[in-house]
């Protein structure tokens, strides 16, 4: 673009930096929450809702400005989409956080504690990538990292999904099924944060491409 | 915007009245349907269906007009989003009537009441605000409304998986788990339905903003 | 349009024809999946993975055109949407060959047959529509189709449903109940693929209605 952004319309570079900053924060509680001992996880999913309401309300001012100012620093679909994937993320995040509490889930299969991992390193790499948004430099690395993140997402979930639903000893107790039923809902909302991160970088890549 | 509509281009405004109408509808059939013996409910998932294919007229009929008309009365895309969120709520109300008679559910927690109940509020207030969209009158208070029916939703949601998931008497029944299993989903699909009015309101506030 | 587009501009056309018909692949491997004995199971979903890598590439291949080219054959929104639709498509082909294999299902319930039959059909006419989507041709009919073929997969999926959540016999063995648990996955995401095939037609609707 040949014309200079004015502040304003500049100012949706530091929200994007905002937003990531806080599902890193918000993944790391995660981590944090699946070591814990069963009686201190409400206190830490407390402070991992803290992080979704903190995300609310910066996907909230991404949407009015995008909505009040004339020049945007790129498209409008595109900015709509990066602020509703990272929006995804910390509210996948949550929602883990939070089942696993409202369950009373005791003991978590160490395939949970993968999953969290990547999560927690796709939440550094896209923190880490957002300030250079508004350079565009060096994103391509990033965009490839959080996909190979996916990969490894993806074989994570596969594992721990085979392991809860096809257990080498058969189920017999009713409660057991139940417990399958709740922990392959946390399971299943890992993997949904796991794409979403992997729907911000392609929506990085997307707008990349046309700058370029 | 200086210059005027066009009635076809005015259009739009009487066919999402006429959509929220609907919803609201089929939210009231589906409160009666959780209220009824389970004998009747049957008949009522059928004027259920009826409001979700009066739904889809609608909806068709707002995309043909959106493709066909030159100028629209707010962006493309924000008509594209409040003809489709308000579609979801209409297809998720349906889903439940659908599911609660096709599992032949018999006894319904008193958490669906709940859920149902915020339902039917969502779709009074929306079938409200929906006439004032033309005029872009008075429309914050019924998002900011809507937002808080969201939480109030949120909360009978989460009541209601607790006790199904994790019950006070321990489940020994097989049989049980199959009924945990065809509830949460009925569960599911309300908590979708409240998450759509959502979208409906989070996108007139959208527009309204624009317009401002 | 009175001008020419130029060769790199027309290039879409193609890329939808691949997708489309790399989608009638995948739906056909996963029809013999489904009838094969389970020991075979695995090698074909081998074949439904390559399948969806293969569309991965193409829809990868239109976006990065998308993003690149200053004029499109039609909305730029419109081919986002019909390129994620032919996506969805695909990845829940290979999630449900997937998932059969991963969970090592054993006997699939013949309602399982008749949803896999349906998306063959409806592949096979999104593969023979696609190529006419440059002319504009013809395409009526097979939106129609698709929206037929849509209602019977909802019948199919609805009979499988009831099948398998209400039994005629009464469930009496936990791991009967997880079985149900991982075929219900199975049932599901046939029928996202279903879905996303009238998401596909719904899209050359639009398409076509804006060129009419």
């Amino acid at each position: 673009m040949a014309f200079r952004l004015t502040p304003q319309e500049r100012g949706f570079y530091p929200l994007f930096t905002r937003a990531a900053e806080n599902i890193a924060v918000a993944a790391n509680e995660l981590a944090e929450l699946v070591a814990a001992p069963s009686a201190e996880r409400a206190a830490i999913a407390k402070r991992v809702k803290d992080a979704e309401n903190a995300g609310d309300e910066v996907t909230h001012a991404i949407m009015v400005k995008l909505n009040s100012v004339f020049v945007t620093p790129f498209d409008r679909e595109d900015i709509y989409r990066l602020a509703s994937s990272l929006d995804d993320v910390v509210d996948a995040i949550e929602e883990a956080a939070d089942r696993i509490v409202l369950y009373r889930l005791e003991r978590l299969p160490a395939g949970i504690t993968m999953q969290v991992d990547v999560l927690c390193r796709a939440a550094a790499a896209t923190a880490e990538a957002m300030p250079r948004l508004e350079k565009m430099a060096q994103l391509q690395d990033y965009w490839i990292h959080v996909n190979s993140l996916e990969d490894e997402a993806d074989e994570a979930y596969h594992a721990v999904l085979a392991g809860l639903l096809s257990p080498d000893e058969a189920i017999t107790d009713p409660a057991a099924v139940l417990e399958v039923i709740k922990l392959k809902e946390v399971v299943d909302t890992l993997e949904e944060a796991a794409d979403a991160f992997e729907t911000v970088a392609n929506t990085v890549e997307s707008i990349a491409v046309k700058e370029a």
